[in-house]
């Protein structure tokens, strides 16, 4: 039975529990960070903790544990829990209190949840066979930037992709592609240039995303930060994806067609390659 | 101290308490009802378990408690916390499962949370002086036909409103009204005409709503339900909202400027008597 973290204690899993009148639970006034773990260390921690306290910020949310402290947790829940390769879920909530849209009053204690989940994230038999994605609308709010947990629709996407034989979605706004149901999304051109969507409050600014794109610049690749259209997608050499949770994910198919000639790619390849060398030297 | 039920149990609210693992905190997979209570009896109940069922259906979620179950579980709280006035909280999520986009095995039971809260609805300061409204943009997903726990930005909308002195917020898109925070929007324009949003996946359909244009229509006032712009909210003669907490909620000022002469005007006077007249009749 897993540890959980809750509050400033360490639980088994069945006790981890909050209250009804968390505001994470009535109104989806929560953000979050999944932070992947290589040979039982963090990987990117310093992104995660400098993209929480971002979306702390944006909502105005208080939040008074330091990043050595969550590293703390972080690593206490990594060796409790016995983790070699998996992932720490980390969700910070505006707090328990009676139901309002008006926020709680000030020095109302955040919800602090962290725990961990076991998970391949080498021997991952999708980057072996390589995705399946279904673009489908994107009908979330317009500040996709701010990581809440607010992932019905990204959740309703991902089980509309699985109904049409895929594994994944990738969402479209206005016929071009925002992101993956969890993931950046990238398509290869013919001329050999990786395309991804830029940052703006349409997506989430992936922490992958950085380190994959650092690592594709330094490979001398051309990479350029701009929005790409379904139909380009359709037509591209290589597709892929980037999260923390599966790190360089190569796409094989959209939409029922073969990327490329169907099998994966060897930008995807080589950069899922040297991404996941470079963070097995900085995981901390 | 309040009772507040859980799955099955009547707690106090001290232990009212689910899993951090329920997608309704990780995921905001959930959707919920607010029932009014008056003279200790349930306002429109029918009403709002039709909008339960077809919440629950678009997001394909299973949930076995009969209209007849649930109405138990509305009384016994009603009667275990002696609410004279006020609201009933009533909360469904697709239950606790390891943190996965996909949705949970089926069978996973969902979580069922209920509460009431004690409020002054008949004698509200706010219907007496009226409401000060500020628009602000609406940033919303586009299913927000579905009454998802998704609420941070019409929270942070109502904080947005609140910052700049008004009483709460009324969404725009497109240069056009949609609702209020957590109400519908209407005006009354210089013919006498009652004007509000029609409904779509653009708004909630207000069991209130229909209640109330039910009694306008009874009236012989002349109703269009179409979308209505900002400047046609800043020259109308008369504005108000309506929601289960609300009843008939009248408009004063939006964006800082008087609505027609400043004061609460006739419509939305006679709208506020009449309905709550007509529920008085039809509690059950």
């Amino acid at each position: 039975m897993r540890t959980v973290y809750v509050n400033g204690d360490y639980v088994p899993e069945g006790e981890a529990k909050i209250s009804v009148f968390d505001r994470g639970f009535l109104f989806a006034d929560a953000v979050y960070e999944v932070t992947s773990v290589l040979d039982g260390m963090l990987v990117d921690f310093a992104g995660h903790c400098g993209r929480l306290r971002r979306s702390l910020g944006e909502l105005n949310m208080t939040f008074d544990m330091s990043d050595d402290q969550l590293l703390d947790v972080h690593r206490r829940l990594v060796a409790s829990n016995d983790l070699r390769e998996g992932l720490v879920y980390l969700q910070v909530s505006r707090g328990a209190a009676d139901r309002d849209f008006i926020f709680p009053p000030e020095g109302t204690p955040p919800t602090t949840v962290l725990f961990t989940q076991t998970k391949a994230l080498i021997d991952n038999p999708l980057a072996e066979r390589g995705q399946k994605i279904a673009t489908v609308k994107d009908e979330r709010w317009t500040r996709c930037d701010i990581k809440t947990v607010q992932l019905l629709y990204p959740s309703l996407a991902k089980m509309e992709a699985r109904s049409k034989g895929a594994d994944d979605a990738w969402m479209v706004r206005d016929g071009l592609v925002t992101e993956g149901s969890s993931n950046n999304a990238y398509i290869v051109t013919a001329d050999g240039v990786i395309v991804t969507r830029d940052i703006s409050n349409l997506i989430l600014n992936g922490i992958t995303r950085r380190a994959v794109l650092e690592c594709a610049r330094k490979l001398q690749m051309t990479v350029e930060e701009r929005p790409f259209s379904v139909e380009e997608a359709h037509v591209a050499r290589e597709a892929f994806s980037t999260s923390a949770s599966g790190f360089v994910n190569p796409v094989v198919e959209i939409d029922g067609q073969p990327v490329g000639d169907g099998t994966v790619g060897p930008v995807a390849r080589q950069l899922r390659d040297v991404y996941i060398a470079e963070m097995r030297k900085s995981a901390i």
